[in-house]
């Protein structure tokens, strides 16, 4: 088992060793040309912050695409709930992955509402593997983690064969065509996971990170919040270790393993990879500590609802696009982030120019001050 | 002239005496509805306020319906400009509507990429009529406002007739089959406008309603400010009056009369109608004063990044939906929020519901604490 666990390690390590950063010099091309569209510059505001990124994310090369769009929606279960951590019975998880299946879920919905093609993965549901359906992939690493708040939530093997299974979707994805990708989850007991993290990488205490909001009454939030605290000190030792791989075997979830495989994933094949809402983004911290070029190919699409998320904020660095209070997982966030993608690649593509032949004069004064509007 | 003026306001009043307020006892069905859905109460967020808005506006009637989607730029010529209250030449509202005819401006772009229909409206540009053109809609007031640092921008019989025109776009288009309906505009120097019927209306100092943002420099800005209060000044009777006609033709421009006439044609309609950025939300203030019926039938779309937003936002009651740092104006902010819209109509109409036939059980607790989220 131990030389096992030094395979997949090792062959996590070369694989992150491949991905490289994007080309951030491209960035002042895409100013130029946004520049150069007929409207005063910078009024498209966040749109020709996305636009930029997608330039610099797609190497320079135009005209910009975004589609075709998969989504992947992964789905595990946590030991932890065994802690009574959430409102809802862990049978939930497997019922969602049905209501996935039978296209009756809010994501559903989105994904045929946007165009998005939709995989939902399998990463460790409680009860054994699904039948086979057209629109799920089994990556299951488990029936459910062991509970975080009595040692690691699984060993480093399973996580970093985890992580190789997520970028692989991603590489399959991309093979088969698509230009972006969205991650998103289900899983009950998973803001607890997510929250242990961000505690463990942010360096906030699980009293920031735990709140109501979560439908927990004053009792609840206070047994998660030592649920949390007693997960951070039953692994003290992973978390000291400053390996993220440890850290993310010692406190995450298949579903938030494979999602950073899918970041990590979409770098390392330089598409864009939008990232949904609380747990999504704690998948994403997880690929930023393996691989911090993760960060030039990836869109946090939203700010979660989740009392955790406003404490995230400063460790983000880029503000997510909106925040349309929000808290459903399953990638919704992030597939309503889908049309501004769209939006500000065709901007990008399409508008005339000042310098084009098809615009008779200058519009707009392309060298007025910063900010001109009527 | 002034028996023809009382000819255009009665025909006016008896048309805003036509618009009926949504019926608001609608919200608590739509609510019900939206808590049967196979997802964590109010886990949705804003998109279950846009469902609800959109039930209500629908009168109860299912499946909402967004689509065909229509929108209006309004374009038109400001007298004030002669003051030099903008970054650039009045020639640019022309040679814009131009750009809007070829297809090349972000609100063509906007309205290809999410299947809008669009059409431009001439409220009064300067240089006479335009040569006619499919996308084009002739509705001239004049050749250009009158400079309302002198006077009033306009006479209130024009003022009536371009509400009146408003209305009419509107009816016709959902003769034509609109579903919902945008409007946004062009206009050199109609922020000063705006700013002077917000400072008006909400009794704010031009000081806060004016500010670099508009690309002016200091000097710039503290010019516009005074010509602001200079227009607030001479027509100090229409103010003191209290008559949203007299005020809105005092103060405001052609393309923003036909705008509120847009908006309070929607409401008459029962149709949606979404408000782009700083100047279509004077527009919008415009129509409440005039009826405040039209609330129940409107959705603000986005916070410009025209600094006098930030002032505003009290004054709105319901939040706009987003906030990307947009100053464009054309409608631009408003497009995007059609995708926020079809997201609501369709998780409202389409989602698995607990008590639907297709759902094995009830997958998250109706019950369960408000806020509810493993």
């Amino acid at each position: 088992m131990a030389e096992e666990a030094i395979v997949a390690r090792r062959r996590l390590e070369v694989a992150l060793a491949r991905i490289r950063p994007a080309d951030m010099d491209l960035e002042s091309a895409a100013r130029a040309r946004l520049d150069d569209l007929t409207k005063p510059r910078g009024s498209l505001g966040r749109l020709e912050d996305v636009a930029t990124a997608l330039y610099v994310m797609a190497g320079g090369v135009t005209p910009l695409r975004v589609d075709p769009v998969r989504f992947f929606t992964v789905a595990a279960d946590h030991g932890v709930a065994a802690e009574g951590v959430s409102a809802y019975a862990q049978d939930v998880t497997r019922q969602m992955v049905h209501n996935f299946l039978s296209g009756g879920a809010a994501i559903n919905v989105l994904c045929r509402t946007f165009g998005i093609g939709l995989q939902v993965v399998d990463a460790g549901c409680r009860g054994g593997a699904f039948a086979a359906h057209p629109m799920l992939i089994d990556r299951r690493l488990g029936d459910g983690t062991a509970n975080m708040a009595a040692g690691p939530a699984m060993t480093e093997e399973v996580c970093a064969r985890g992580l190789l299974a997520g970028m692989e979707l991603a590489a399959e994805a991309v093979s088969a065509g698509a230009r972006c990708l969205g991650i998103g989850e289900m899983g009950i007991g998973n803001t607890t996971a997510a929250s242990a993290l961000f505690a463990a990488w942010l360096k906030l205490s699980p009293e920031r990170l735990t709140g109501p909001g979560t439908g927990l009454n004053a009792e609840g939030v206070r047994r998660k919040t030592t649920v949390i605290a007693r997960a951070l000190e039953v692994n003290a030792g992973a978390l000291q270790s400053g390996d993220p791989i440890r850290v993310l075997a010692a406190l995450g979830g298949f579903e938030i393993v494979v999602m950073a495989g899918v970041a990590l994933g979409a770098a390392n094949c330089r598409v864009p990879c939008l990232i949904d809402g609380f747990i999504a983004q704690s998948a994403w911290l997880a690929a930023l500590k393996l691989c911090p070029a993760v960060r030039t190919y990836t869109l946090v699409a939203h700010v979660s609802a989740e009392p955790g998320s406003a404490a995230l904020l400063p460790a983000f660095e880029t503000r997510p696009l909106f925040d349309l209070g929000m808290r459903l997982g399953e990638g919704t966030g992030a597939a309503l982030a889908v049309p501004l993608l769209r939006a500000a690649a065709a901007l990008f593509n399409d508008m005339a120019t000042f310098s084009g032949a098809d615009v008779s004069g200058r519009l707009y004064a392309a060298g007025a001050p910063e900010g001109a509007r009527p």
